[in-house]
């Protein structure tokens, strides 16, 4: 592509950084924005650094958050016995949408993945022991990926976490609502068979 | 979506203005964001406000500039007496992509659509005439949409046109290179048909 313009070439550049945005998708965006208000482009540009300047991890859960503890731990209706283990903060918000669990979460930052170098060191694996040790937690609750590194990861905090008389779940893996049987995997039909609910206990909403 | 950061939703609600880009999409590029370097940040939220503050429109062809006549119109190698006439920025950069024109060009601002209220007042024709009437225009060459609109702008244009002696061309219309024959569409093929080329006059590059 050529520009006659460099301000228009390094704001395409910018975009086009992004995942999942290409040149021709960035310039439609870029052009876009030039024909907002300026005020409107200043207050884009502005949400965006202040977002990467401000925004810092929860020193407990290590959910994202504009103060050093963030709104959920801080939260005094949240109960604080039940703790919600997740990889990162888009399960956090997909959660939280649900409106349907009403405890604090732990964001592990990943999953152990050996074939992708993530050991239990580069996870907040640590800062979950310490914190079910010191805090009163009474139920851990897993939404992990459902694979096997998934599966190790519960398995490596869990056998951890042994000594302590805690409830460890995980969340329910079955056929998804809307989903067509014959297109579900073995794996996941297998499971949904195995953790079959007796039909008083299948809840619909 | 629920979010524990006023910071995170605002720059997720900013991103999810822009077109195409939906709440999904806007969270997972803000998450990219916060990941990377503060000065790479920076760099792309700069390069976002300064475009809109401080691009302009050429004085002459309104092609997008970043000084009051744009880069092409002040070029010396390029060829002032040819002028080709497009809808839009978009179509500058496409054309010059294929590095086969050496001409000037002008932005239209759009085609005449009495549909949508789009006449030929709130184009730039009558800048485009004042033009071919100073300058010593020898070439005018439609580059527009091959619809009854563009059709439309390029009658009026050459009727206004019409005392000059002044060559008014159009780009070639036919089937595109790699589009089938079975696919493409009666008008086009009609009009391949009508504007068809002796072989040795056909080009391939």
């Amino acid at each position: 592509m050529q520009f006659s313009s460099e301000l228009l070439e390094s704001a395409v550049n910018a975009f086009s950084r992004l995942p999942g945005i290409g040149r021709k998708t960035a310039l439609r965006l870029v052009l876009h924005l030039l024909r907002q208000d300026e005020g409107d482009v200043k207050n884009f540009s502005e949400a965006i650094s202040r977002a990467r300047t401000d925004i810092r991890f929860c020193n407990r859960c290590f959910n994202i958050s504009d103060t050093e503890t963030c709104s959920i731990c801080t939260n005094s209706m949240r109960r604080k016995e039940m703790i919600c283990v997740v990889e990162n903060i888009r399960d956090v918000i997909a959660i939280e949408s649900t409106q349907q669990y009403n405890g604090t979460y732990h964001v592990l930052g990943g999953i152990i993945s050996p074939l992708d170098g993530i050991g239990p060191d580069q996870l907040t694996i640590e800062a979950l022991i310490g914190r079910v040790r010191e805090e009163n937690t009474e139920e851990l609750i897993f939404a992990l990926s459902p694979t096997i590194q998934g599966d190790t990861t519960i398995y490596y905090i869990q056998k951890k976490l042994a000594d302590l008389p805690i409830r460890v779940t995980t969340i329910a893996r079955g056929i998804a609502f809307g989903g067509e049987l014959e297109y579900a995997d073995e794996m996941t039909l297998a499971r949904s068979l195995q953790n079959r609910l007796p039909i008083e206990k299948y809840v619909t909403r």
